[in-house]
């Protein structure tokens, strides 16, 4: 399975941070969405609705819309953010302090996570030659990694 | 809606040559593939699954069950390719004789069809910094427009 690497310092130290900034933003941390915060911190890799409302990390299942309903709003609240890998699920984690751009392996399904300077000649280049803003935090980039590039030359 | 346009030469100029090519290969032309193929024609951008069992390029539906076995049998056979363009499911077109890269502005929805060329420079930056062969044929790039990216900034 294709899993990304959670590679970035969080913005929030633990569950009680959250909550905070949840209650200031006048949210409230009801059972199911502090299960849902309980397993994304748990995972040491971005999960999708599906493994959270399982309580594959937690070990507590939860409705797959309730589920839903929480990561939609704590996105809106800044806490959640999602990345669409490939033909699969969206897959979810906490919000870090900096910002990482995905690279998808169609070969053998690694995801390389970059910090979004590494990307910055090739925005430019997008900038320049299409007149494109380019992000890579949503929808990532997908092609061939090192590995797979070279095998896929030699056939 | 977004749409993508269909702005490449055909590698088929018509049904009967697609027919030609799936029977050199083995294919049968069934009435459901031959109705997928005709809506395929007849679409003036890239399609859903969706809108070629509605029949809306044809009058006729058929069961979406048989239109995705049908696309994904066309797809092997080189005759069809398909694109995700975002939350959305896959879109559908005929293979051209050239094929066309996307970018999709997450602000306005607009896509944008180029020559692989034009993406060059970015791809060469992408191989250089993180080791990457990218194509965006398949998963386009998303990010903001030129008249998007603007508006963004005045924020």
């Amino acid at each position: 399975m294709t899993v990304a690497p959670r590679n970035e310092p969080l913005r929030f130290r633990d569950l009680a941070e959250v909550a905070e900034a949840v209650r200031r933003d006048g949210g409230r941390l009801s059972m199911a969405r502090r299960l849902v915060l309980e397993a994304l911190f748990a995972a040491d890799a971005l999960v999708s609705a599906e493994q959270i409302a399982a309580g594959a990390h937690t070990g507590t299942a939860i409705e797959i819309a309730s589920v839903y309903r929480n990561l939609e709003r704590l996105e809106e609240l800044g806490v959640v953010r999602h990345v669409h890998l490939g033909h699969g699920p969206g897959l979810y984690g906490l919000v870090g302090d900096g910002e990482r751009e995905y690279l998808v392996c169609e070969g053998c399904g690694r995801v390389t996570a970059a910090d979004p300077a590494r990307l910055d000649r090739a925005r430019a280049a997008i900038r320049a030659d299409l007149g494109y803003e380019a992000r890579f935090t949503h929808f990532p980039i997908h092609g061939l990694c090192d590995d797979c590039a070279p095998a896929e030359r030699r056939r």
